[in-house]
């Protein structure tokens, strides 16, 4: 088995084929509903190896029905963005981070390690060949989506001994519709994103698949998304498919941006990462990863020590949380005083701009 | 949302299409390695609903690289077997159990509902097609495999707005290679397979791709399989992919055959519950669905109270416990004693001569 990096496939080896014919670019549309004209594959087998990676049109995929990805999820996504700068330059945000986690995800669904430099470099190709799809706007950008799937053809739950690795491209506007208003989220302890001993800080499809029938039953309660929580003692663990913050003054009287640490059950998401990071850099107020539960919540909320709660990924970036129904109980979650910008507010404004290269950064990298 | 019964395909819009060329039929091979000549396709749609379910010759799926079953899991599969009795009749056991525990996994996937009979119906034509794959044989059988995959074409996570429904058959001589050996399992509490609020009573993809990594790191420890812990207490929960007996006797001196209970993560096999209601039914020892612990089992082998331990599925049936490998001790699993037959023995003898139609039934179905 191809787990050795020295026999990754190399971006050097690319086998570009143009499309004859490109689509019309369309207005930005529905997230991850309107896809580029290239596709980036590299196929796997444990006799062969890795073949050459291959730029190519977008097609539909030919899958044995019995592929084990279709049957056991052995299947792992990643996900980031091109964004088009003002002075028009296409830039990636800290994608090392993305191909080291799928390198991990890779890791835990026991499909084949490949050189992450390597990928990173098949997709800049890619980006370059597809560039007129990234949007020219602060709001929207073009979504990379890494996947990588068994393709062994047989029905034996065991390591694949096939797989095919391939990235498609699609526009990004705002991810969730009203992306201005604050998110409502329902929690309820009868439903578990993930738990210790599983798969909850790789992005594996299982963690998502399963999450479907709550995030319905969320909208039963009138809200967007789950509040999934933790344990006999409700932990906060993450908000749909981001990460949680929560802006407060702590038990402690101190003034705290808080978040749940890595312990296996958390995806560690890139822009959390970020936003812990550049907290941490201003200095202007106590930055921690621990365990929050909906008590300590609760009580912060009674006495009005709760200043802002917020969810973090790739698709929304930063996106305020304006109420939580749990237990019967509709807790308002306040935004920041009037006096002041938002927290939100303005880290959106500090990634964007490194986003789209107004604040020069080493966590950008030029396509 | 096709979720009326009312609203499911039927078996008598079926369109068949034979194969021009059939393929040579090999001995039996490898589980789940070779498939039949044909299978059933029912695709769905939100706009159209269900269309007429089709019978073709096997081929590849063509599915957009976007397709949410290989990006968040939304799949899930069933698995039963025809067997070809000493009469030459065609037999599937117990099948409506295999429809209804599909039709649950659906409303868990947020795939949509079908009507069982009609999805059995289709299949026992599928199966009537293919009728010449069945092996003449006790210990061989064609394996059914249900499949209900999303189609659904875009990124955002949300309920499929496509569906695939589809059947696939396969040779399955035994499971495991030497299924005349009693298993080893290694037992950690590192790795958890299903988790309360989860899916684990539920075939869905996801709960076997994550468990892959904890099955070669058994292998590590000189282990087949992995003996499934949970919580705090080491609960038994299930070994590999199947359901877990101890044939002891307990702690209040009483002969009796312990399972764990249906409590959401445990798989509610149809072996399994075919085995509680055959002891049942002897009324011969004390038959009891109930939580099991690690330490439960340590002091019962201390004591010389266990009597036998084995997995049940549809794929091996009935799989004896050889030894567990657990927080660096090995447990040696005893067989009952040579005086009497043991239930393993009992168990297959009797639920193979159900399925082969040497004992009449109302558990059989005739193609």
């Amino acid at each position: 088995m191809a787990d050795d990096s020295t026999q990754s496939f190399k971006a050097v080896d690319l086998v570009v084929q143009l499309s004859p014919a490109l689509k019309t670019k369309p207005h930005v549309v529905d997230f991850g509903t309107v896809f580029t004209d290239h596709m980036l594959t590299v196929e796997w087998s444990v006799t062969e190896g890795w073949q050459a990676p291959f730029i190519r049109p977008l097609a539909n995929l030919s899958l044995h029905p019995a592929c084990s990805s279709l049957h056991y999820g052995i299947q792992l996504f990643e996900g980031f963005k091109v964004y088009r700068g003002d002075d028009s330059r296409l830039r990636l945000f800290r994608p090392m981070l993305n191909m080291s986690r799928m390198a991990n995800s890779a890791k835990r669904a026991c499909l084949p390690a490949f050189d992450q430099t390597e990928l990173l470099e098949c997709i800049r190709r890619l980006v370059e060949i597809d560039q007129d799809w990234v949007p020219r706007s602060d709001s929207a950008s073009l979504y990379i989506r890494p996947t990588f799937i068994s393709t062994e053809p047989s029905l034996g739950v065991k390591r694949p001994g096939r797989a095919l690795l391939y990235v498609i491209l699609c526009q990004a506007g705002s991810y969730f519709n009203s992306e201005a208003d604050a998110i409502s989220l329902w929690a309820d302890p009868k439903y578990t994103r993930a738990w210790k001993g599983g798969t909850g800080d790789c992005k594996m499809g299982g963690n998502y698949g399963c999450s479907l029938f709550a995030q319905y039953e969320a909208g039963d309660y009138g809200c967007q998304q789950v509040l999934w929580l933790y344990g006999q003692d409700h932990q906060i663990t993450e908000a749909g498919t981001m990460n949680i913050f929560l802006h407060w003054i702590n038990q402690d009287g101190e003034e705290e941006l808080a978040t749940p640490p890595l312990d296996g059950i958390i995806l560690p998401g890139i822009t959390r990462r970020s936003i812990l990071e550049l907290t941490r850099k201003w200095g202007e107020f106590k930055v921690t990863e621990c365990y929050l539960t909906m008590s300590q919540l609760c009580s912060a909320l009674k006495q009005q020590r709760v200043k802002e709660m917020f969810g973090s990924g790739t698709a929304c970036m930063i996106c305020p949380i304006g109420h939580i129904v749990y237990l019967g109980e509709n807790l308002h979650i306040p935004c920041r005083d009037k006096h002041s910008v938002k927290l939100t507010s303005r880290l959106t404004k500090e990634l964007t701009d490194i986003q789209h290269g107004r604040t020069p950064s080493d966590w950008t990298f030029e396509v």
